[in-house]
Protein backbone atom coordinates (compact mmCIF):
# COMPACT_ATOMS: atom_id res chain seq x y z
CA UNK A 1 0.00 0.00 0.00
CA UNK A 2 1.37 3.42 -0.98
CA UNK A 3 0.64 6.12 1.61
CA UNK A 4 -0.24 8.52 -1.24
CA UNK A 5 -3.18 6.28 -2.19
CA UNK A 6 -4.79 6.97 1.21
CA UNK A 7 -6.94 10.08 1.81
CA UNK A 8 -8.66 9.31 5.11
CA UNK A 9 -7.82 7.37 8.24
CA UNK A 10 -10.86 5.94 10.03
CA UNK A 11 -10.35 4.94 13.65
CA UNK A 12 -11.70 2.42 16.01
CA UNK A 13 -11.72 4.29 19.33
CA UNK A 14 -12.39 2.10 22.44
CA UNK A 15 -9.14 0.29 23.09
CA UNK A 16 -7.38 1.68 20.00
CA UNK A 17 -7.32 5.41 20.81
CA UNK A 18 -8.41 5.42 24.45
CA UNK A 19 -7.75 3.16 27.42
CA UNK A 20 -11.31 2.35 28.50
CA UNK A 21 -10.28 -0.09 31.26
CA UNK A 22 -8.17 2.16 33.45
CA UNK A 23 -10.33 5.22 32.66
CA UNK A 24 -13.59 3.57 33.71
CA UNK A 25 -11.86 2.20 36.82
CA UNK A 26 -10.59 5.72 37.64
CA UNK A 27 -14.06 7.21 37.13
CA UNK A 28 -15.58 4.47 39.29
CA UNK A 29 -13.04 5.05 42.07
CA UNK A 30 -13.90 8.76 42.20
CA UNK A 31 -17.61 8.03 42.06
CA UNK A 32 -17.36 5.42 44.82
CA UNK A 33 -15.08 7.47 47.06
CA UNK A 34 -17.58 10.36 47.05
CA UNK A 35 -20.30 7.93 48.19
CA UNK A 36 -18.35 5.66 50.55
CA UNK A 37 -18.74 2.62 48.27
CA UNK A 38 -16.32 -0.31 48.40
CA UNK A 39 -16.19 -1.79 44.91
CA UNK A 40 -13.48 -3.46 42.80
CA UNK A 41 -13.74 -0.89 40.02
CA UNK A 42 -11.32 -2.64 37.68
CA UNK A 43 -13.53 -5.72 37.82
CA UNK A 44 -16.56 -3.44 37.38
CA UNK A 45 -14.99 -1.86 34.26
CA UNK A 46 -14.25 -5.26 32.79
CA UNK A 47 -17.77 -6.51 33.54
CA UNK A 48 -19.28 -3.39 31.95
CA UNK A 49 -17.21 -3.89 28.82
CA UNK A 50 -18.18 -7.56 28.91
CA UNK A 51 -21.82 -6.62 28.31
CA UNK A 52 -20.86 -4.46 25.29
CA UNK A 53 -20.92 -7.03 22.49
CA UNK A 54 -24.04 -8.88 23.76
CA UNK A 55 -25.92 -5.55 23.95
CA UNK A 56 -24.98 -4.62 20.38
CA UNK A 57 -25.84 -8.12 19.21
CA UNK A 58 -29.47 -7.42 20.08
CA UNK A 59 -29.42 -4.55 17.58
CA UNK A 60 -27.25 -6.33 14.98
CA UNK A 61 -29.64 -9.27 14.95
CA UNK A 62 -32.66 -7.04 14.41
CA UNK A 63 -34.20 -8.22 17.69
CA UNK A 64 -34.40 -4.60 18.76
CA UNK A 65 -34.47 -1.36 16.75
CA UNK A 66 -31.50 0.98 16.51
CA UNK A 67 -30.36 1.97 20.00
CA UNK A 68 -27.37 4.22 20.54
CA UNK A 69 -24.42 3.09 22.62
CA UNK A 70 -25.09 5.56 25.46
CA UNK A 71 -28.42 3.82 25.99
CA UNK A 72 -26.94 0.32 25.75
CA UNK A 73 -24.23 1.32 28.23
CA UNK A 74 -26.85 2.61 30.66
CA UNK A 75 -28.89 -0.58 30.55
CA UNK A 76 -25.73 -2.61 31.19
CA UNK A 77 -24.83 -0.28 34.04
CA UNK A 78 -28.18 -0.81 35.76
CA UNK A 79 -27.65 -4.58 35.48
CA UNK A 80 -24.18 -4.31 36.99
CA UNK A 81 -25.18 -2.01 39.84
CA UNK A 82 -27.54 -4.75 41.02
CA UNK A 83 -24.91 -7.43 40.50
CA UNK A 84 -22.32 -5.46 42.49
CA UNK A 85 -24.98 -4.67 45.14
CA UNK A 86 -24.69 -0.91 44.69
CA UNK A 87 -28.04 0.53 45.71
CA UNK A 88 -29.73 3.83 46.51
CA UNK A 89 -28.35 5.84 43.59
CA UNK A 90 -30.41 8.63 42.06
CA UNK A 91 -31.19 8.51 38.32
CA UNK A 92 -28.96 11.55 37.82
CA UNK A 93 -26.08 9.76 39.57
CA UNK A 94 -26.49 6.76 37.28
CA UNK A 95 -26.53 9.12 34.28
CA UNK A 96 -23.31 10.72 35.49
CA UNK A 97 -21.56 7.39 35.99
CA UNK A 98 -22.78 6.27 32.55
CA UNK A 99 -21.11 9.30 31.03
CA UNK A 100 -17.75 7.98 32.29
CA UNK A 101 -17.49 6.61 28.74
CA UNK A 102 -17.38 10.24 27.52
CA UNK A 103 -14.34 10.83 29.74
CA UNK A 104 -11.89 8.14 28.65
CA UNK A 105 -8.18 8.97 28.50
CA UNK A 106 -6.13 8.46 25.33
CA UNK A 107 -3.08 6.23 25.20
CA UNK A 108 0.00 8.48 25.63
CA UNK A 109 0.97 8.34 21.93
CA UNK A 110 -2.55 8.97 20.59
CA UNK A 111 -2.77 12.76 20.56
CA UNK A 112 0.83 13.40 19.35
CA UNK A 113 0.35 10.80 16.59
CA UNK A 114 -3.05 12.13 15.52
CA UNK A 115 -1.81 15.71 15.37
CA UNK A 116 0.92 14.63 12.94
CA UNK A 117 -1.42 12.44 10.88
CA UNK A 118 -4.00 15.25 10.65
CA UNK A 119 -1.60 17.43 8.65
CA UNK A 120 -1.80 15.00 5.75
CA UNK A 121 -4.96 12.90 6.12
CA UNK A 122 -8.63 13.28 6.97
CA UNK A 123 -9.12 11.78 10.44
CA UNK A 124 -12.54 10.35 11.25
CA UNK A 125 -13.85 8.13 13.99
CA UNK A 126 -15.41 4.86 12.84
CA UNK A 127 -16.48 3.66 16.24
CA UNK A 128 -19.54 1.98 17.70
CA UNK A 129 -19.76 4.93 20.10
CA UNK A 130 -22.51 7.43 19.36
CA UNK A 131 -21.79 10.93 18.08
CA UNK A 132 -22.28 12.75 21.41
CA UNK A 133 -20.01 10.28 23.20
CA UNK A 134 -17.27 10.74 20.57
CA UNK A 135 -17.61 14.55 20.48
CA UNK A 136 -17.50 14.91 24.27
CA UNK A 137 -14.57 12.51 24.57
CA UNK A 138 -12.64 14.39 21.88
CA UNK A 139 -13.26 17.81 23.49
CA UNK A 140 -11.97 16.58 26.86
CA UNK A 141 -9.03 14.55 25.56
CA UNK A 142 -7.95 16.84 22.71
CA UNK A 143 -8.49 14.26 19.95
CA UNK A 144 -8.27 16.29 16.72
CA UNK A 145 -10.90 14.53 14.57
CA UNK A 146 -12.02 16.15 11.35
CA UNK A 147 -15.42 14.55 11.80
CA UNK A 148 -17.30 11.85 13.70
CA UNK A 149 -18.63 8.94 11.62
CA UNK A 150 -19.33 5.29 12.44
CA UNK A 151 -22.23 3.35 13.88
CA UNK A 152 -24.77 6.04 14.73
CA UNK A 153 -24.61 7.92 11.42
CA UNK A 154 -24.60 4.59 9.55
CA UNK A 155 -27.36 3.03 11.67
CA UNK A 156 -25.31 -0.19 12.02
CA UNK A 157 -22.82 -1.54 14.51
CA UNK A 158 -19.40 -2.82 13.40
CA UNK A 159 -18.48 -5.36 12.20
CA UNK A 160 -21.59 -5.05 10.01
CA UNK A 161 -20.48 -3.84 6.56
CA UNK A 162 -22.89 -0.89 6.51
CA UNK A 163 -20.89 0.84 9.28
CA UNK A 164 -17.74 0.92 7.10
CA UNK A 165 -19.46 1.45 3.76
CA UNK A 166 -21.61 4.36 4.86
CA UNK A 167 -18.68 6.09 6.58
CA UNK A 168 -16.58 5.94 3.40
CA UNK A 169 -19.55 7.09 1.34
CA UNK A 170 -20.07 10.13 3.59
CA UNK A 171 -16.40 11.03 3.06
CA UNK A 172 -16.98 10.85 -0.70
CA UNK A 173 -14.04 8.46 -1.04
CA UNK A 174 -13.29 5.17 -2.71
CA UNK A 175 -13.11 2.39 -0.11
CA UNK A 176 -9.44 1.81 -1.00
CA UNK A 177 -8.70 5.47 -0.13
CA UNK A 178 -9.71 4.79 3.50
CA UNK A 179 -7.34 3.20 6.02
CA UNK A 180 -9.07 1.60 9.00
CA UNK A 181 -6.93 1.83 12.15
CA UNK A 182 -7.70 -0.58 14.99
CA UNK A 183 -6.23 -2.70 17.74
CA UNK A 184 -8.72 -5.48 16.99
CA UNK A 185 -8.11 -7.93 14.13
CA UNK A 186 -11.84 -8.75 13.72
CA UNK A 187 -12.63 -5.07 13.12
CA UNK A 188 -9.85 -4.85 10.50
CA UNK A 189 -10.92 -8.08 8.86
CA UNK A 190 -14.47 -6.73 8.44
CA UNK A 191 -13.11 -3.42 7.06
CA UNK A 192 -10.86 -5.25 4.61
CA UNK A 193 -13.84 -7.34 3.53
CA UNK A 194 -15.56 -4.07 2.53
CA UNK A 195 -12.49 -2.89 0.58
CA UNK A 196 -10.85 -0.54 3.08
CA UNK A 197 -7.12 -0.68 3.76
CA UNK A 198 -6.07 -1.71 7.26
CA UNK A 199 -3.57 -0.63 9.90
CA UNK A 200 -3.12 -2.81 12.98
CA UNK A 201 -1.93 -1.03 16.11
CA UNK A 202 -1.78 -3.60 18.93
CA UNK A 203 -2.64 -2.29 22.38
CA UNK A 204 -1.21 -4.99 24.66
CA UNK A 205 -2.47 -3.21 27.80
CA UNK A 206 -6.11 -2.91 26.70
CA UNK A 207 -7.22 -5.75 28.99
CA UNK A 208 -4.61 -5.05 31.66
CA UNK A 209 -0.99 -6.08 32.23
CA UNK A 210 -0.22 -9.65 31.19
CA UNK A 211 -3.48 -10.04 29.25
CA UNK A 212 -2.16 -9.51 25.71
CA UNK A 213 -3.59 -11.73 23.00
CA UNK A 214 -1.92 -15.16 23.19
CA UNK A 215 -1.09 -15.27 19.49
CA UNK A 216 -0.35 -12.07 17.59
CA UNK A 217 -1.85 -11.94 14.07
CA UNK A 218 0.52 -12.44 11.18
CA UNK A 219 1.95 -9.23 9.71
CA UNK A 220 0.72 -10.05 6.22
CA UNK A 221 -2.90 -9.85 7.37
CA UNK A 222 -2.80 -6.02 7.32
CA UNK A 223 -1.54 -3.27 5.02
CA UNK A 224 0.29 -1.61 7.91
CA UNK A 225 1.35 -2.79 11.37
CA UNK A 226 2.46 -0.03 13.74
CA UNK A 227 3.70 -0.02 17.33
CA UNK A 228 1.65 3.07 18.18
CA UNK A 229 0.25 6.22 16.53
CA UNK A 230 3.63 7.96 16.38
CA UNK A 231 5.06 4.97 14.55
CA UNK A 232 1.97 5.03 12.30
CA UNK A 233 2.69 8.69 11.45
CA UNK A 234 6.30 7.77 10.68
CA UNK A 235 5.24 4.95 8.38
CA UNK A 236 2.61 7.07 6.62
CA UNK A 237 5.04 9.93 6.05
CA UNK A 238 3.28 12.60 8.06
CA UNK B 1 -30.00 34.00 26.81
CA UNK B 2 -27.16 33.18 29.19
CA UNK B 3 -23.98 31.96 27.43
CA UNK B 4 -23.61 29.25 30.10
CA UNK B 5 -26.89 27.68 28.94
CA UNK B 6 -25.33 26.97 25.52
CA UNK B 7 -23.23 23.84 24.90
CA UNK B 8 -22.94 23.72 21.12
CA UNK B 9 -22.83 26.24 18.31
CA UNK B 10 -24.24 24.96 15.02
CA UNK B 11 -23.24 26.87 11.92
CA UNK B 12 -24.69 27.67 8.59
CA UNK B 13 -21.65 27.65 6.30
CA UNK B 14 -22.26 29.04 2.77
CA UNK B 15 -22.32 32.82 3.18
CA UNK B 16 -22.01 32.71 6.98
CA UNK B 17 -18.55 31.12 7.37
CA UNK B 18 -17.25 31.25 3.80
CA UNK B 19 -17.54 33.73 0.96
CA UNK B 20 -18.93 31.52 -1.82
CA UNK B 21 -19.33 34.34 -4.35
CA UNK B 22 -15.75 35.57 -4.60
CA UNK B 23 -14.33 32.06 -4.06
CA UNK B 24 -16.33 30.49 -6.89
CA UNK B 25 -15.44 33.46 -9.12
CA UNK B 26 -11.75 32.98 -8.25
CA UNK B 27 -11.93 29.25 -8.97
CA UNK B 28 -13.72 29.96 -12.25
CA UNK B 29 -11.12 32.54 -13.30
CA UNK B 30 -8.28 30.04 -12.76
CA UNK B 31 -10.23 27.29 -14.54
CA UNK B 32 -11.04 29.57 -17.49
CA UNK B 33 -7.56 31.05 -17.76
CA UNK B 34 -6.03 27.57 -18.10
CA UNK B 35 -8.44 26.86 -20.97
CA UNK B 36 -8.58 30.24 -22.69
CA UNK B 37 -12.25 30.78 -21.80
CA UNK B 38 -13.77 34.25 -21.62
CA UNK B 39 -16.54 34.14 -19.03
CA UNK B 40 -17.94 36.61 -16.49
CA UNK B 41 -17.19 34.33 -13.53
CA UNK B 42 -18.85 36.55 -10.95
CA UNK B 43 -22.07 36.29 -12.93
CA UNK B 44 -21.43 32.55 -13.29
CA UNK B 45 -21.01 32.17 -9.51
CA UNK B 46 -24.24 34.06 -8.87
CA UNK B 47 -26.12 32.00 -11.46
CA UNK B 48 -24.80 28.76 -9.93
CA UNK B 49 -25.92 29.84 -6.48
CA UNK B 50 -29.23 30.90 -8.04
CA UNK B 51 -29.97 27.27 -8.91
CA UNK B 52 -29.24 26.12 -5.32
CA UNK B 53 -32.65 26.57 -3.70
CA UNK B 54 -34.66 25.28 -6.71
CA UNK B 55 -32.48 22.14 -6.82
CA UNK B 56 -33.01 21.46 -3.09
CA UNK B 57 -36.73 22.15 -3.49
CA UNK B 58 -37.00 19.05 -5.68
CA UNK B 59 -35.74 16.99 -2.74
CA UNK B 60 -37.65 18.91 -0.04
CA UNK B 61 -40.91 18.42 -1.93
CA UNK B 62 -40.35 14.67 -2.23
CA UNK B 63 -40.35 14.90 -6.04
CA UNK B 64 -36.93 13.25 -6.01
CA UNK B 65 -35.21 11.02 -3.44
CA UNK B 66 -32.39 12.24 -1.24
CA UNK B 67 -29.60 13.66 -3.39
CA UNK B 68 -26.48 15.16 -1.85
CA UNK B 69 -25.46 18.72 -2.59
CA UNK B 70 -22.36 17.74 -4.61
CA UNK B 71 -24.69 16.01 -7.06
CA UNK B 72 -27.18 18.89 -7.17
CA UNK B 73 -24.29 21.31 -7.74
CA UNK B 74 -23.02 19.21 -10.63
CA UNK B 75 -26.40 19.09 -12.35
CA UNK B 76 -26.69 22.87 -12.01
CA UNK B 77 -23.17 23.24 -13.36
CA UNK B 78 -23.98 21.23 -16.48
CA UNK B 79 -27.03 23.46 -17.06
CA UNK B 80 -24.93 26.61 -16.67
CA UNK B 81 -22.08 25.43 -18.88
CA UNK B 82 -24.61 25.17 -21.72
CA UNK B 83 -26.15 28.53 -20.85
CA UNK B 84 -22.73 30.24 -20.80
CA UNK B 85 -21.81 28.40 -24.03
CA UNK B 86 -18.81 26.64 -22.45
CA UNK B 87 -18.30 23.46 -24.45
CA UNK B 88 -15.82 20.65 -24.96
CA UNK B 89 -15.00 19.97 -21.31
CA UNK B 90 -14.11 16.46 -20.19
CA UNK B 91 -16.18 14.84 -17.41
CA UNK B 92 -13.14 15.04 -15.12
CA UNK B 93 -12.83 18.79 -15.79
CA UNK B 94 -16.49 19.30 -14.89
CA UNK B 95 -15.92 17.25 -11.71
CA UNK B 96 -12.96 19.43 -10.83
CA UNK B 97 -14.87 22.68 -11.38
CA UNK B 98 -17.77 21.27 -9.34
CA UNK B 99 -15.40 20.72 -6.45
CA UNK B 100 -14.76 24.48 -6.36
CA UNK B 101 -17.43 24.39 -3.62
CA UNK B 102 -14.95 22.34 -1.53
CA UNK B 103 -12.42 25.17 -1.85
CA UNK B 104 -14.29 28.21 -0.56
CA UNK B 105 -12.41 30.80 1.48
CA UNK B 106 -13.58 31.84 4.95
CA UNK B 107 -14.43 35.45 5.82
CA UNK B 108 -11.34 36.96 7.49
CA UNK B 109 -12.80 36.81 11.02
CA UNK B 110 -14.10 33.23 10.72
CA UNK B 111 -11.06 31.15 11.70
CA UNK B 112 -9.87 33.44 14.54
CA UNK B 113 -13.41 33.59 15.93
CA UNK B 114 -13.98 29.85 15.66
CA UNK B 115 -10.66 29.03 17.35
CA UNK B 116 -11.74 31.14 20.34
CA UNK B 117 -15.27 29.72 20.40
CA UNK B 118 -13.94 26.15 20.22
CA UNK B 119 -12.24 26.48 23.60
CA UNK B 120 -15.64 26.73 25.28
CA UNK B 121 -18.26 25.25 22.95
CA UNK B 122 -18.82 22.28 20.67
CA UNK B 123 -18.65 23.60 17.10
CA UNK B 124 -20.61 21.71 14.45
CA UNK B 125 -21.65 22.52 10.92
CA UNK B 126 -25.38 22.53 10.28
CA UNK B 127 -25.20 23.19 6.56
CA UNK B 128 -26.96 21.90 3.48
CA UNK B 129 -23.52 20.94 2.17
CA UNK B 130 -22.73 17.22 2.25
CA UNK B 131 -20.19 15.73 4.63
CA UNK B 132 -17.34 15.36 2.10
CA UNK B 133 -17.78 18.94 0.94
CA UNK B 134 -17.66 20.23 4.53
CA UNK B 135 -14.69 18.06 5.52
CA UNK B 136 -12.63 19.02 2.47
CA UNK B 137 -13.47 22.71 2.88
CA UNK B 138 -12.48 22.60 6.55
CA UNK B 139 -9.16 20.85 5.87
CA UNK B 140 -8.19 23.45 3.26
CA UNK B 141 -9.46 26.53 5.14
CA UNK B 142 -8.50 25.49 8.67
CA UNK B 143 -12.05 25.54 10.04
CA UNK B 144 -11.80 23.81 13.44
CA UNK B 145 -15.11 21.94 13.56
CA UNK B 146 -15.63 19.30 16.24
CA UNK B 147 -17.90 17.43 13.86
CA UNK B 148 -19.89 17.74 10.65
CA UNK B 149 -23.67 17.51 10.97
CA UNK B 150 -26.56 18.98 8.95
CA UNK B 151 -28.50 17.97 5.87
CA UNK B 152 -26.75 14.78 4.75
CA UNK B 153 -26.66 13.05 8.13
CA UNK B 154 -30.25 14.18 8.79
CA UNK B 155 -31.51 13.27 5.33
CA UNK B 156 -33.29 16.65 5.06
CA UNK B 157 -32.42 20.08 3.70
CA UNK B 158 -32.80 23.19 5.83
CA UNK B 159 -35.13 24.87 6.56
CA UNK B 160 -36.93 21.57 7.08
CA UNK B 161 -37.14 20.91 10.84
CA UNK B 162 -35.54 17.46 10.61
CA UNK B 163 -32.18 19.02 9.67
CA UNK B 164 -32.04 20.95 12.95
CA UNK B 165 -33.72 18.35 15.16
CA UNK B 166 -31.54 15.44 14.05
CA UNK B 167 -28.34 17.48 14.42
CA UNK B 168 -29.19 18.40 18.02
CA UNK B 169 -30.20 14.80 18.73
CA UNK B 170 -26.85 13.49 17.45
CA UNK B 171 -25.10 15.93 19.81
CA UNK B 172 -27.17 14.49 22.67
CA UNK B 173 -28.28 17.99 23.64
CA UNK B 174 -31.48 19.77 24.46
CA UNK B 175 -32.53 22.03 21.58
CA UNK B 176 -32.17 25.08 23.84
CA UNK B 177 -28.50 24.13 24.46
CA UNK B 178 -27.75 24.65 20.75
CA UNK B 179 -27.10 28.08 19.25
CA UNK B 180 -27.65 28.28 15.49
CA UNK B 181 -25.31 30.81 13.87
CA UNK B 182 -26.26 32.15 10.45
CA UNK B 183 -26.25 35.18 8.19
CA UNK B 184 -29.72 34.31 6.92
CA UNK B 185 -32.84 35.22 8.93
CA UNK B 186 -34.94 32.44 7.35
CA UNK B 187 -32.48 29.80 8.53
CA UNK B 188 -32.54 31.25 12.04
CA UNK B 189 -36.32 31.53 12.05
CA UNK B 190 -36.60 27.81 11.19
CA UNK B 191 -34.04 26.91 13.88
CA UNK B 192 -35.91 28.98 16.47
CA UNK B 193 -39.13 27.25 15.44
CA UNK B 194 -37.48 23.96 16.43
CA UNK B 195 -36.36 25.34 19.79
CA UNK B 196 -32.72 26.24 19.08
CA UNK B 197 -31.26 29.55 20.17
CA UNK B 198 -30.16 31.91 17.41
CA UNK B 199 -27.21 34.16 16.61
CA UNK B 200 -27.45 36.47 13.61
CA UNK B 201 -24.15 37.45 12.01
CA UNK B 202 -24.92 39.63 8.98
CA UNK B 203 -22.57 39.24 6.02
CA UNK B 204 -23.26 42.38 3.99
CA UNK B 205 -20.80 41.35 1.26
CA UNK B 206 -22.30 37.89 0.62
CA UNK B 207 -23.96 39.02 -2.60
CA UNK B 208 -21.29 41.57 -3.48
CA UNK B 209 -20.63 45.22 -2.59
CA UNK B 210 -23.81 47.31 -2.34
CA UNK B 211 -26.11 44.28 -2.29
CA UNK B 212 -26.82 44.10 1.43
CA UNK B 213 -30.38 43.28 2.49
CA UNK B 214 -32.52 46.40 2.09
CA UNK B 215 -34.02 46.12 5.57
CA UNK B 216 -32.02 44.63 8.40
CA UNK B 217 -34.04 42.35 10.71
CA UNK B 218 -34.95 43.76 14.10
CA UNK B 219 -32.50 42.94 16.88
CA UNK B 220 -35.18 41.33 19.04
CA UNK B 221 -35.70 38.59 16.46
CA UNK B 222 -32.55 36.75 17.62
CA UNK B 223 -30.92 35.78 20.91
CA UNK B 224 -27.60 37.26 19.77
CA UNK B 225 -26.64 39.69 17.00
CA UNK B 226 -22.91 39.90 16.28
CA UNK B 227 -20.84 41.92 13.80
CA UNK B 228 -18.61 38.94 13.02
CA UNK B 229 -17.25 35.77 14.66
CA UNK B 230 -14.73 37.63 16.81
CA UNK B 231 -17.54 39.78 18.17
CA UNK B 232 -19.57 36.58 18.68
CA UNK B 233 -16.70 35.11 20.74
CA UNK B 234 -16.58 38.33 22.79
CA UNK B 235 -20.32 38.22 23.46
CA UNK B 236 -20.27 34.51 24.35
CA UNK B 237 -17.36 34.94 26.74
CA UNK B 238 -14.83 32.73 24.97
Amino acid sequence: MKPESIKALTFDVFGTVVDWRSSIAREGEAFGRARGLTVDWVRFAEAWRGLYQPAMDEVRSGRRPWTKLDDLHRESLVTLLAEFKITGLKESEIDDLNRAWHRLDPWPDAVPGLVRLKSRYILATLSNGNVALMVNMAKRAGLPWDTILGAEVAGAYKPQPKAYLRSAELLGLQLSECLMVAAHPNDLKAAAGCGLRTAYVPRPLEHGPGKAAASAPAKGDFDVVARDFVDLADQLGS
